[in-house]
């Protein structure tokens, strides 16, 4: 018999699928749900942020509430669903202080109101620390999902890569680079960004970077039966993510790869929609393009190499 | 500063509602929430069960699934919504047999299945054993609150009282008492129920009973503003309660007015419906009437005695 930690996540999540019931709506197996009700469609996810895996060195409880709804708010964002609000079930040591429980909830208020939305409602129970967040938007437009990439489409990320991870060591070696620390504490749920590329009918897949972009390309990859060519030089580096790493002496390009906490959004768009997006004010890079097959080769100074799926992995790693 | 246990969960939990922004819609305080999109009266509700707090002694991991999606289900029928899907983010040590979690999954698909629903995504991490399940569903006619119950309408129950109780603790003590255990372990959510109230425009307020019936008529009371009688002698009593009750020297009245767990519906309704209700096929029993004032009276033998809130209350109880 295997354990959770033998197994890991990603397999634990596909062998989960296969023990239950087929849903008859989208998901599970991508960023979130989409349900059809009276022909809206409404999108759900779920997703638990813990004291133990979450945490950054020297976070506070209002951020650590804000991290808890932007991942949430993340998942609706990369479905180019307009979120309407957020459920939090948080679960606390009894011998916690109120008002660290206070705290918690006045942070992820106030990413809902960052995203146009509020506290829904929740749940309080005993526990090691935890907030289990769902989150709920609408779909008006094109529901984004990981499994519609083209051979030809181009691939492109939203902000910078590599800044969230800069700033989860910036925090673990009192480094105060507060762009990093920013990135890593209070990350920005593209929201805005996620339903202009449903709304104007430009992306054919879409998923945020939680867990790394080697993941995420992967994921888009697998779901939509295709292979990429990403080009390094094209990567967008995040702010702190230079001067963390010299530091550091760390590998810049490493955490750009496979660095998680991001939450920019990964997408894929046919060239004839470039023109639409350069002229928005959506802050975005191509860095590569899809192909045919399934590998994901890492163009680097004109030679390639296969860029392994190295990001975060719950159970197994980290 | 207190600490969670100090506080309690229900005050917490008002604490709470005061520390953040109102949310425009119906929730935070009710079963659940109800938003509006396009229309449409989409009903949410989240609630974390643990090993720790609501593991039956002897429970199987599909049981334990069972509870969890129930316990969530239920407070959508509460709401007198139809349920459309259930969202499950499971909680295990890494060090768990991944079996164990295709059971938990397995018993949240067969809850749903009985729901006429699906699961629609979920999460994992690594934690202490417990489910966050969010449930959505929605209300195509009357949503039911806890708010709404007015002087002269009758107080009514669903199903039967105690038995969730007692069967707990005949599993805790080896009393094989099917009925007991079943109610205990896997609890009905009533969906049926509460859609009819919803749909025939019956009942003026609605509450499941997971806390105990005297926490649940004080919260109708306080949502209301109105007082109850409640008459000892109209409670129906669940099966297995008097057997469990004898074979442990219990208090059947205590464990009908103060056990948790039991997922029966609560609700009040004017008197020119129960003829309807009497004319379905719905299992329920009048237990009292709606008064003016703020005060519970049990009436027993023809006195009255007021009844105290005692049911379970999380973090200082249990």
């Amino acid at each position: 018999m295997a354990s959770l930690k033998d197994v890991g996540e990603r397999a634990l999540v596909d062998r989960v699928v296969n023990s239950i019931r087929r849903s008859p709506y989208l998901g599970p197996g991508d960023d979130a749900a989409c349900i059809d009700v009276n022909g809206s469609k409404i999108v759900l996810c779920t997703d638990i942020v813990t004291f133990e895996k979450h945490m950054v060195s020297g976070m506070t409880m209002e951020e650590f509430g804000w991290l808890a709804a932007a991942v949430n708010f993340s998942d609706i964002a990369s479905m180019g669903a307009r979120p309407l609000g957020i459920l939090a079930a948080v679960s606390l040591p009894p011998e916690t202080d109120e008002d660290r429980l206070y705290e918690i909830m006045k942070g992820i208020d106030r990413c809902s109101e960052f995203c146009g939305t509020a506290i829904l409602g929740g749940d309080t129970k005993s526990g090691p620390g935890s907030v289990c967040g769902t989150a709920v938007g609408v779909c008006d437009h094109k529901v984004l999902t990981r499994g519609g990439a083209r051979p030809g489409d181009l691939v492109a990320v939203t902000g910078g890569l590599g800044a969230a991870g800069a700033g989860w060591y910036a925090a673990l070696n009192g480094i105060n680079d507060k762009d990093a620390l920013r990135a890593a504490k209070l990350p920005v749920p593209r929201v805005k960004e996620g339903s202009f590329l449903s709304k104007n009918d430009i992306a054919t897949s879409c998923m945020d970077i939680s867990d790394g972009l080697s993941t995420t390309a992967a994921a888009i990859c697998r779901c939509s039966g295709v292979g990429m060519d990403i080009v390094l030089e094209f990567l967008p580096k995040g702010k702190g993510v230079d001067s963390v790493c010299k530091k550091l002496k760390m590998d810049a390009v490493r955490l750009m790869l496979n660095g998680g906490g991001e939450y920019e959004l990964m997408f894929t768009f046919p060239e004839s929609k470039l023109k639409m997006l350069h002229s928005s004010d959506i802050d975005m890079s191509v860095i590569g393009k899809v192909k045919e097959g399934s590998g994901i080769d890492l163009i680097a100074g004109g030679s390639a190499v296969t860029m392994e799926n190295e990001g975060y992995e719950h159970f197994t790693k980290g």
